[in-house]
């Protein structure tokens, strides 16, 4: 059986990344480890690690994004949640089974050789699931 | 310095209990540890924990409350994110001293002892933030 290991991050989509790292790493003191463009996605992430899970901001870089446009609807806050799995393909099949219905059917890959892929919100009561499987060697 | 050591949980809100763990526990299969009524906070909660942090399934019971208008409003979907920190009474005086807007200016106390208080999503961008300090016997 494919297993839900831990929330890998929380996805936060900004407008402002700046005026959100006042809040997040300056007003809260989480230590911001790295901010690096992501043009596959069209975003500038800031990634800013707890214990076990991060908090990713996301500014859209892209007007035409699928990100950009869920901006401009709802405004900045939460986005997305990535749940870490040990067997992706399996959890799909799952999920297939169930009739949950998934934004990526078969696994995409990261450039780090991390597989994920999105549960549409319509299946999830309207939460955006990410979910993760990572490579071997960082297991 | 206070720190923030992790998060704890993040909250959906959901109209459909049952439909929910559909999802969460059958498709997903991530254990329910138990649901519970919360009176004080006028829902039924759903706790499904992870490694170390739980996603909780937050159903309003009161038709007046703020998270039944928030449901409302908003449809189901991720409510708040919830962070533990070491010292509570620390972190609002240093969230204060930096302009953050709080909902709860001192901390509150749940019935087991816990503290907790939510930062104003005015003052997040956009999300609905808890902290929570945990009571000394469970640390």
């Amino acid at each position: 059986m494919p297993t839900i290991r831990k929330i890998n991050h929380l996805a936060v989509v900004v407008s402002d990344m700046e005026a959100a790292l006042a809040f997040w790493r300056d007003a809260l003191g989480i230590p911001l480890a790295e901010i690096r463009d992501v043009p596959a996605e069209a975003a500038q992430v800031a990634f800013l690690p707890l214990a076990e899970a991060e908090i990713e901001l996301v500014l859209p870089t892209q007007e035409e994004s699928g990100l950009a446009k869920y901006l401009a609807k709802r405004g900045p806050g939460m986005h997305h949640l990535c749940l870490e799995v040990d067997d992706l393909v399996g959890m799909l099949n799952q999920l297939k089974a169930k009739g949950i219905r998934l934004i990526n059917e078969e696994p995409r890959r990261a450039a780090d050789g991390k597989q994920y892929a999105f549960i549409h919100p319509e299946s999830t009561h309207g939460v955006l699931v990410e979910l993760y499987e990572m490579p071997a060697s960082s297991e």
